[in-house]
């Protein structure tokens, strides 16, 4: 039984049809934004990613006032001001077979759960991480999109239960570095910025961007590579983003006994980040 | 609103929890059994791929006898005794976030469906094929599994509108022929058979196992080959196989004015696969 605030097409509701094609064939997108203050951060940076994903599954988009009232309606229900808010879009009810329906009605289901509960610490202290061994399958028709078929992050996180270990880094089928399970990834050597491409898998993160676009904003290169993930052992400073986290430091790689001290660059970027 | 009969966890309901993972990230599998007379058919043989897939993926098992009775419950309400039978199997509900809870308790949602319409027609005088440019990624770890990912096949079906093409050819992102977006490929050149390899992408048919065995029973040489989808120009006799179409010919590849005669195997088969 669900036990944090839900909303399904506007409704104070738990449930969803049985044949909602998000559950059938995991057919539809999702985007997890922070709340704080009763607000979610970076609303319209969400949104337009949420936009195009819907052009690029070809589902429509519902209209984005209706969106904000109904994600502003859960945000206040929260007593803290505080939570990540979870929007998901599936195409819809279908009948079977992967052929939608000439009519596409897409389901809104929008909820609200508490702060994972070491948030603090990972962004002061920063996050551990291992090598995952599950995959990411190359696709770029899907490459980018923050879609709901996500079974390479569900198995890849099931590769370990050590709480101390935050972060998996996942490669695609060539061995190539992506991104983490959950955020994307990037490090600085030197006097430039590297972060993964994700033209070929991956998510395009909303912090990525953001990043991306300071530190080119501070004169910094960024570059996109394609790179094993050995090259994070080389790098100066690491860190992971997300929309949850915002910016966290990577201070460990426990399985090639590797410690990264915490850059001077990640600071800089938190601070602007949560100005 | 769902106008099928359904059965979720073994109640006569229509609605999931909105926070199952199944809905969340795709996190499960399903099965699609063809009912005649009331009984499903090859149910042991969807039972043991839907026990490998849950093996594969790390959900529970369920209960085969629970599986059963549910099943049979469904079936004997349909009036004509015949439809489609889909068993879908997800990893329960869950908190935001790719980790699974510690204790999982998997949703089983059985569906009964009508039989698609045209399901004598494409027996008898065969289907029409396109080649899909949405490729299939590749990915080991998910192979052979019938999970409930499949968006690569949503994006396919969107490809094209024509009803006179029944079916489109999926190739991997190497170029390689996979399978069809809802059917296994079967073709044959002299004295052998052939069928792509699912090792990196594709889905493990109950259907394409029993072709296989029954080949070999007849002392034809089946060949698992990696190829590009021009081989099928060059074929003597191409078929399709899944659970709800049994064994239906390819008679056109229209974009390659390319024709192809229902051959005598394909009917032996036929034969041999309904008796």
């Amino acid at each position: 039984m669900t036990t944090v605030p839900v909303l399904i097409n506007g409704r104070c509701e738990h449930w969803v049809d049985a044949l909602d094609r998000g559950l059938q064939y995991g057919d539809g997108l999702f985007e997890t934004l922070l709340v704080g203050d009763g607000h979610p951060f970076f609303w319209s940076e969400h949104l337009a990613r949420l936009a195009e994903g819907c052009r690029r599954l070809a589902i429509p988009m519902p209209n984005s006032e209706i969106l904000r009232q109904e994600a502003h309606q859960l945000c206040r229900e929260s007593s803290s001001g505080s939570g990540v808010l979870k929007i998901l879009l599936t195409r819809g009810v279908g009948g079977r077979g992967y052929r939608s329906p000439a009519e596409v009605h897409p389901t809104r289901v929008i909820s609200l759960h508490p702060l994972p509960p070491d948030l603090d610490s990972r962004r002061r202290q920063g996050i551990r991480v291992r090598l995952c061994q599950t995959p990411l399958g190359i696709n770029p028709t899907l490459a980018g999109v923050k879609h709901c078929n996500r079974l390479e992050q569900v198995l890849a996180i099931q590769e370990w239960n050590d709480p101390d270990i935050q972060e998996g880094l996942m490669c695609d089928t060539d061995g190539y570095l992506v991104e983490g399970i959950m955020a994307n990834l990037f490090w600085l050597k030197g006097k430039c910025a590297y972060t993964p491409k994700i033209d070929r898998c991956g998510v395009a993160g909303v912090v990525r961007a953001w990043v991306m676009g300071q530190l080119r904003q501070w004169n910094l290169e960024v570059h996109e590579v394609r790179v094993k993930p050995e090259v994070l052992l080389e790098a100066d400073e690491v860190f992971a983003t997300n929309s949850v986290m915002g910016i966290v430091p990577l201070v460990e790689w426990p399985c090639r006994q590797h410690l990264w001290p915490i850059g001077e660059m990640t600071r800089r970027l938190q601070t602007a980040f949560w100005r």
